[in-house]
């Protein structure tokens, strides 16, 4: 087994510090032990490679330390990449992919086919034991065509139900899941889902310890223009006093949203973290300040 | 859960005769109880609706009467639609796909996110329990490039190694694994390979009872015209002697081929059987006669 | 092992048949796995080889598909035999055999020695694996003398109470448990008791999915005098009104109140099955209709 | 529970006596702790209440120190009676009684359905936990007509193989199996067994530490008229010349033969112990010197 | 593996009376198998060298039959002994040891090291198996300082919490654990405890059965100058009238005090034996009227 | 729980850093997973706070990644101070502590009593779980009078066997053992053994995949006054040549011999490691260079 020891790092560290960091992460590592951690995977990270090997070798790192890791992602660029080769044309109505039966095949074989096999890939390469799944495997996750006043989306849909069964079995057997986020409807016809929305119920459902979202910002800001001012940690009922205030706002709300409706249905805790940081996983996993924004 | 009875069937069993059915299976049921059985689906089968929801159908019932059932498919044709709708001509190299990387970017999304994942979503559709994987999860087959005499065929595999951890985690947790047929190389690339012979290696790998290959003929004849000569039973030591006498020949050798090589590694039985007749796996399992044509 | 294959079948099944009959036994199969059936055994059914060789192929059956099979039997006709052989009077008060201490002896003689261990040798040639039992073993089956006003019936006793541990033993070991009833008192002494009543409590006691009492009549029928007439389902609330009208009379009314008895104390249906008609208990259980009449 | 007392004893005896009993009973207890004793019962031990109520309390006394007991019983007398009782005579050749299919039913009635379910029920009055079963139950013991020079026995079987798992389920689900020793046949007759031969053949087939052969004997005496002359322990491969010295003759050579046997199928000692001395099973278990003859 | 078979008997048991007491001892080792006693040793029985054998003979035979052991002692005589050898005064307060460090430093010593490891030692020489362990072993035992009245006792603690898992593992394990009672407060100084207190409060927190008090006293007298006026049975509630009648008063107000706190947490009786006597343990355990007084 | 995070630190880690080092750890951590490692406690790190907290920190944090760790520990200088408290002299015979009775007792108790439960202690206050024992504990270290040419050395043992049993049982339920190496004799009586034979002897007997020596040394040194010099990997088959160099001499020859003794009997490897750098242990562990010496 070989495992990709960063090559973005340079310098060197004398053993008293490794000794230190350790030392100082003994107390994470043991909280977390045989915990489970769902994270969203998607933006800048899935793109650049180096950025993606970081956060390969930072979720093998954490199920070789025994935490239960389970990767959940979209894959919104290949798609469209897919679409466009195929002479087909992606269309949006209110910022959700219109998603007719053409376009749903052509989602269904980029996620679950392309996006979620390299992934897996990848994670093996790294060390890792990971298996691929999509919502429709073992019927995991159940919808119905979502209802949005105004516009038909086509085979876009509404979670009602996610069955934590097969994730379950894949982390008793010493896998890392990887979910490509579809879903099935009650006549087995196929849907799109938003997989922001998929992370947290599946946060919920297999009752994980923590949800992060890899996104490409550096969490909430009081002033979005200095980083400094990031806001580490937020009560989830504090939210809607944020909104008001417009510190969450435009792409953010469905985001917080998302946290917020994990923390309600039970995960203790949901952060949007940085993932154009390379290993931001870990430190956010493993020290008291975490990067990034928590909601609790 | 609603399980699809077949329509395809015209007329009305009496009690006396559903009792004598169940009478005459009951060795068989118990034959086969917990044993594993492998399906390599392929050909006509895989494309009529009415002959994929018998398949569907019976995979349920085995599984249903305590079989462990592992379906194994390819994906031919899907292939090269999809290869001809982005404008790429599919090359044949010795009966071989030619596979440069963009080919086999496709055959992996077609395989593993398509072909795959519809299968698993009629399963469920029937009553089914069902997990949907590749080689590449868990690293589960292994493979270097094929080096045949005289012709460069690029991404096409040979199997070296089948890992049969995740399939049987999969038939523990009581599902239907069905298995994409891709491989992963040592440095990661991944591979296209032969559908029949990687479900003979998976056979051999999990210590199958049975394996199975739905083809578009009737099995070994004596006479190629006449369906009544029929070969129920050949010893794998007759096969040269069968090949010399021109009964096996053409598209039949490769198919004999990967029969012979499960049975030399350890599959009691393998059989070539019809997959025109719906059910027909059905009445190879459970009755004396079988169908087909059984190696040994 | 051999099968009895039930030779009183003539006819020929064809291969499709046979599929369309598994296929649509599959839901029930699957509906009553690992679930626990009690056969109350006795009439015709005991007497005509013919019947009792289709029964036991039944029961084996049965068990081989994962259900769990208790068989419960009586032996009037038997006893009687033997009383006769040993110049001893059968003398019966309203209805009930007068049991003083010599026949007691008879009775459990006869039951336990000679029709219990008949029936497991039976079974065991059809293939299956069973142990005989009554209720003297492991205390299973505890009475006390039956108090009826005006008549003093020697050693019948009244169940009190069904420890089911040595019949879930068996079932867990893998066994079908032939149970002959009798009871124990309080202070050691054998009760004969009726074999209806004990296959109701006992059907509780383990809680059972299904009483089935195989008796000489088709079922409950609107008019006795047409079979046509008969109904399928009872509900055990509509019984008193049953009764009023007459449409429970006579022997039904003992057999009925069983029926009652086993549904009010959990068992989810007790059936009334025509034990003349070969193989009615697998047409009861693999099949929409059933046969006989069903109380829930 | 309530457990007989032994009311045989009359004295009462010290605590400090009591404490000193233990403190020697400890290794023996320790020794025999998990492994299995087979008891051959029957002579005047099973006549006699009071004695029948001492094996009943030893029986029980050892099951309760976690040492696995089955008891093994014949019962020669009762079935003569029963024979007698419906007219028919007891008819023996060589020593053996001629059995026909009358007889044979007459003897499973009497040795499965009386003698053994009456143990059962002593058992349980004496506080124990106990399973009646015969060779039929499981087809545990199987035999073959027995062929012997000069004279057809009818019903009478030679013991050709014993399957030990009805008795261990029972000995594993906390039972004292009681067996009755009859026999089945490839085609399902039934046959009589000797007592003392099938006892040595469970013995062996449950891998027993001990067999004990409870007879109206003090054991192989030296001078058959001086009890003082008693031979404690006995090699087997001294047995032969015993029995030329005439120590061991007349109906002692088949119980010898008997614990020969069950020593050369590996049971590590078989004794004849006196079953005329109440508790002389214990005393047999527990001290150095033990009571009887003991072959090893 | 030799046991001392406590050479202090002179006398001969007869066979009979070997079966007798076994027979009587019956009920009392099924009452107490598998569950948890508590024996805290001390006085005349853990000084004479005789008294100690028997005790660690009864120890092993009590463990070998089933029962779960555990061993609790103190030390004051040894103590003593080492504090005069290094020059150093015991002083009393209250009947307590006043314990600067450098005494506690001594107690743990001569507790955990001396005296607890003597008996682990004790008890494998006579064919048990033993673990010695003290409370700061796993942090079994918390205390704080012991506040009273009027005097600081230096390092004398109050129990405050026992963490019954060592032990319980041990017991699981097959040991007899032997426990030297030290406690450790919240910042890890180590703390003298009262032996009998930390008796009372290990025997609650493991959920013995029963507690014995090893003592140099015969029990509670009526008239304490008559032992034939010993009161055998003492509900606690009837324990203030005790006091109040001076039958309790002296020393043995707290051992009582110790039985009734043990009785009051949820163990279902308390004995106080006079460890003098050899075998009371025994005696105690295997008779209706046991020994000494027993509070319930 | 507290963890003492090693307030000898004085620097602040960036987060990156934190993550390279997690990184790089990764191998190690995974390599040690539920692997057993024997680390001989002894010299300054045994004497000097600090480095004792630093000891105690890694302990903990090498049991908290699912290391099974396992503490040997002497105690020489104790023990000289406790026997001239007491007014004896310490006697040498041949670098080997003549050991009397007397001695004996301090030995056994300061080892025991006062060394191995203030390390249980510290680890404890340190965050582990902590469980003490010496070789009495369940017999576990067995001793022979150690018989060298010319010299009575009283009680000092040579070891001959080493059950691991306690020490297995310890770790599987959770626990660091801390062993004071003592061992008893086939008599009973104690023996004085030496700390390092006893570890190695442990290392083996429990299948350890690493001894670690504590020392003062920096470990084997080419040239004796250049630490530059250090040989980091020495193959057990050099190590006669390295003693005909010089290189090896003196103290050191024992502690060699240990490590080769253990490496000869299974251990992967033993290193002799540097006690006075703080967590020298984990910087051993968790680096491809590891510090001090290693035996393979």
């Amino acid at each position: 087994m070989t495992i990709n020891k960063g090559e973005d790092f340079m310098g060197q560290i004398s053993d008293l510090d490794t000794a230190q960091v350790l030392v100082h992460a003994l107390p994470y590592i043991q909280k977390y032990y045989n915990k489970t951690i769902v994270v969203k995977y998607g933006g800048n990270a899935m793109i650049n490679e180096k950025l993606k090997d970081a956060v390969m070798t930072d979720l093998v790192l954490l199920s070789l330390v025994g935490i239960r890791v389970v990767l959940v992602h979209g894959g919104g660029p290949e798609i469209s990449d897919m679409l466009k080769k195929i002479g087909k044309e992606s269309r949006f109505v209110n910022g959700l992919r219109y998603t007719d039966k053409e376009t749903m095949d052509v989602v269904q074989m980029v996620l679950a086919g392309k996006v979620n096999k390299d992934l897996v890939r990848h994670l093996q390469q790294n060390g890792g034991q990971s298996i691929g799944m999509c919502g429709l495997d073992g019927g995991m996750i159940k919808a119905t065509k979502l209802c949005e006043t105004g516009a038909d989306l086509g085979f876009v849909g509404d979670v009602t139900a996610v069955d934590p069964k097969p994730i379950e079995d894949a982390l008793e057997n010493g896998y890392v899941p990887v979910i490509a986020t579809m879903a099935v409807g009650e006549n087995g016809e196929v849907y799109n889902i938003n997989a922001d929305t998929a992370a947290a119920r599946i946060a919920s459902a297999i009752g994980a310890e923590k949800l992060m979202l890899l996104t490409d910002i550096r969490g909430l800001l009081r002033d979005k223009d200095d980083e400094e001012t990031l806001i580490p940690v937020v009560n989830v009922s504090e939210v809607p006093n944020l909104v008001r205030q417009g510190i969450i706002s435009g792409g953010m709300i469905p985001k917080v949203d998302c946290c917020v409706e994990a923390v309600r249905r039970g995960v203790t805790s949901a952060s949007i973290i940085d993932g154009r940081t390379p290993h931001s996983i870990l430190v956010e996993m493993f020290s008291d300040e975490g990067t990034g924004t928590m909601f609790q």
